[in-house]
């Protein structure tokens, strides 16, 4: 007997072997964009602080004076309503001396704010109206400085645009910066009036793998049938990893004995009033490029936004939305939560999954995308083009 | 109704508008010198290994064998008292194979410092005194290795230099290694006797803030009615922003009703013998270029070091210092420690308030003074031209 | 009396003052070779992932479809018992889309191993023997994607290789990849049949230091009188630091009062049955790079593997072996492990004492070698020679 003992070869698993792989399967990605600390900085630069992105729900900030701090990209950004009901957005930092002046999330009703530096004090409109005045400060007019040229952003109720050129505001229209049409289109998110829905759960996720690998798993369901037990039990369809990409506007059917979106598919809340017969007891979903995805369901919708931090970490925000009367009743949401919640978890564990490997010599090429996954190479040509 | 509602600008909140702001305004360094890596290695190299800077108080080592470890930049330090008194200084690690010699923080009476890792044995001049001789190692004289060149460097009661040439050593005089006078000199310091008072409390901060936004900050009183409420208290003037900067050897006056230099103002402890009439009642604030900072007040000295980690982290150590019979006494110092220890919490949560925003790209040209702070451009003027 | 104090020199301890140091003296590798970055990146893949590793004990494998997970070099790699027995090895990457297929770090009698994200299932060859069918996939042969070229590796019982070429397999031969003989050789591990012992207790550390300190510390025993008191009772001629490093083959005598290598010299437990009577009462230790080192006793073998995290964080994995019946019988092993884990902590300690160094300008150029310590400086040319 000897110390050691052989072994063949180190092998890649191998895709040769049977007739499970048909001729129509494409490249993925390199690795490397998934895991490069420069094509992060790029799709930070060129893709989050350049194009719309979702910045928040417009009816989180019902009234004037109502703000939310969001990121973006890597800036911090206030969201705001002026005196007038107006949304406006601002750079989250003091002209003086550069302190945050929003340090809170979010507030109501504020007529102005201060920064807890020195007290410089901003209106609605984003303009000084105060500041300690010592000495000959306050003999002189203002020159000294001049304000920074205004970067040409655009701000919607979903979308914040940093970029410095102008362009026509398009709203969820699938070109380069809009939706992403999968298992439905904007028209349901219309019967929905996501507008006027109101948040009744709010969960997030901080995820260890890159904001693409979320999208990307969220956009093909070849997966389900293998981490997601309980969706297939109320979506049987998905049990066969199709669902319908070819269709636009087609949503999956819920299974015969379920009653509604839930674990195990107990009865749900009542029907959202724009939701037609066609789209009752079924399930849609919408990617938004960059960084949107939602699902519907007859009662509530789930709205996901993802923000990127690092090449290795996104953290996803999730609300569940209901009807307003729905969330003022103080029913109890549990079981409707609970279904995607685990959805949530299970995806964003296989994210984790393959974030690992992405720095492999052996994903230095990437992996593959079966014929269900194909429409996952358009979205990362999108991204590969959008930081060329 | 739409899914999205048009918001205007993403604005940069504006200086204009009021009469508020004076043309002296004048710029600070961009944010680029409070975040860059870069910026900060070159200011560890020529800032803090080649300046004097203030590693410890002289009297923490009062006999032959005491010692203590510092950083200094990035290198470890022990500064020690050898057999005649005098202070030494060593790099911490052993010429064997480079352990540490000294792990612990502070020691006091040792003969020699024995590495722990092969037993080398140091006196207090530095030199072998001993090592294992295994085999024919004790059979021939050294010779193999000869010790690195000497780095001319010197070291004083509170100043350490690691620099290569040798410089006429000063005292706190003004010049761009020593003090910058504000609201008091160094004849405050001489009064308050700094050298035989001892240390009451230390406590030491963790703050997640560039080293320089953390002197900037102690240089001015601009935000101290913002940010003070109990300094303020105590301090009347200073809620007018502007303390004394432009007065040297002036010292901030204690309100009508204050007893003490304590939270609410009850009574401190006994004057220090040196401080005189005109001292009395009064707060003396003096910056020790690059990284001490000193209160004194009648009764006790706040005594600062800051030890930059890296570009967005400092270690700030402080100590409050009094009398030897106050301390030995046991005297209750709560009262006393309380008002700055709240002083200095609240600055450093402004200093991290303002590391957030040093990479933005908003805040690449930096930030503006007001004239009350001006004496801070050239505080970062001496800092860009020290690592030009 | 002034505010400060002048010292000195700030000095480098000193090598010269005394007879103790031979002019034999060598020096070591410069500062960086354990600090940087870029050497380690070099080091991960000229050596670990080019060079013969131990990855495993192939007993930890017993049957087919018997499996661990390791980390070689910066790869995640399965090693797994097939159904004739034989070991194989794969990266643990899906071809699908990179998921680790293996996410658990070792299981037994697996017939096939499924991936966690959308369930392609490969045999034990590594051969893809199931994936969900959406669509047309079912209806191709496979074509569209051929397999990466297999690298030319081969995995031994304790090594595993993962270089391009093939090579001769070497078993603990001395070359380049072999074993470096110290306190022993390689016919001591034979006569200790460590392939039919099994682990008592596995401990893992987690040491802050560089992985060729590790091994150095290791290759010594100039230190043993200073931080293993413990080891010199057992062991007293280790207490003049020299072990036995010019007689291979050559074991620590146990001393006269010593029963059993146990912290202070209880029995043991039974002698293994191969180890020779010029072998009982000794203790052996071989090294055998890059990556493992051995300690053999009368009763129980001591099993080290490095896996370098970083330049300056390496995971050690230490395991105790016995005879089957020993482990079998639940004899307490507690006295017998806790002599050598008290080793390894104390060895770890001074590894990260050096560790803090390596970065100082004083160290740039390094340390220096003792007589006793010669063979370092070969095992450091080799890991030199190794990145050229």
């Amino acid at each position: 007997m000897t110390l050691t003992e052989h072994v063949p070869q180190v092998d890649t698993l191998a895709l040769e072997p049977g007739d499970q792989i048909s001729e129509s399967l494409v490249r993925t990605l390199p690795g490397s964009a998934h895991s490069s600390s420069e094509v992060f900085a790029a799709e930070q630069e060129h893709i989050f602080e350049t194009m719309w992105v979702r910045a928040l729900r417009a009816s989180e900030l019902p009234g004037p004076g109502d703000f939310r701090t969001v990121q973006v990209g890597r800036e911090g950004i206030i969201v705001s309503r002026d005196r007038k009901g107006r949304l406006r957005a601002f750079f989250n930092l003091c002209r003086h001396r550069g302190a945050r002046v929003c340090s809170e999330g979010s507030g109501s009703g504020r007529r102005s704010s201060q920064c807890g530096h020195h007290a410089w004090t901003y209106d609605l409109d984003g303009r000084l109206i105060a500041a300690p005045n010592p000495h000959e400060d306050a003999r002189h007019r203002s020159g000294g400085v001049r304000p920074a040229r205004r970067p040409r952003a655009r701000v919607a109720g979903l979308r914040l645009d940093l970029r410095r050129r102008r362009r026509t505001l398009v709203r969820g229209d699938g070109d380069g910066c809009g939706a992403l049409s999968r298992l439905g289109d904007v028209e349901s998110i219309e019967h929905h009036g996501v507008e006027t829905l109101q948040v009744g759960q709010r969960i997030t996720y901080d995820v260890k793998a890159n904001g693409k690998l979320i999208v990307e798993n969220f956009m093909e369901c070849y997966h389900c049938a293998t981490i997601h037990p309980e969706l297939t039990e109320v979506l049987p369809e998905f049990a066969d990893g199709l669902a319908a990409q070819y269709v636009v506007g087609h949503g999956a059917e819920f299974g015969e004995d379920v009653q509604g979106f839930t674990v195990d598919g107990p009865e749900g809340l009542g029907r959202i009033p724009g939701v037609t017969d066609d789209q009752d007891r079924r399930y849609f979903a919408v990617t938004i490029r960059p960084n949107v995805f939602v699902n519907l369901v007859p009662d509530h919708v789930i709205f996901h936004r993802t923000y990127p931090m690092g090449p290795d970490r996104t953290i996803v925000e999730c609300d569940w939305l209901y009807l307003p009367e729905v969330v003022a009743s103080g029913t109890d949401l549990t079981k409707s939560v609970k279904l995607f919640d685990l959805v949530n978890r299970q995806d964003f564990e296989a994210c984790e999954m393959c974030q690992a490997a992405t720095d492999s010599k052996k994903y230095a090429d990437g992996g593959v995308l079966v014929s269900s996954e194909h429409h996952i190479a358009e979205f990362q040509s999108w991204a590969t083009a959008a930081i060329a």
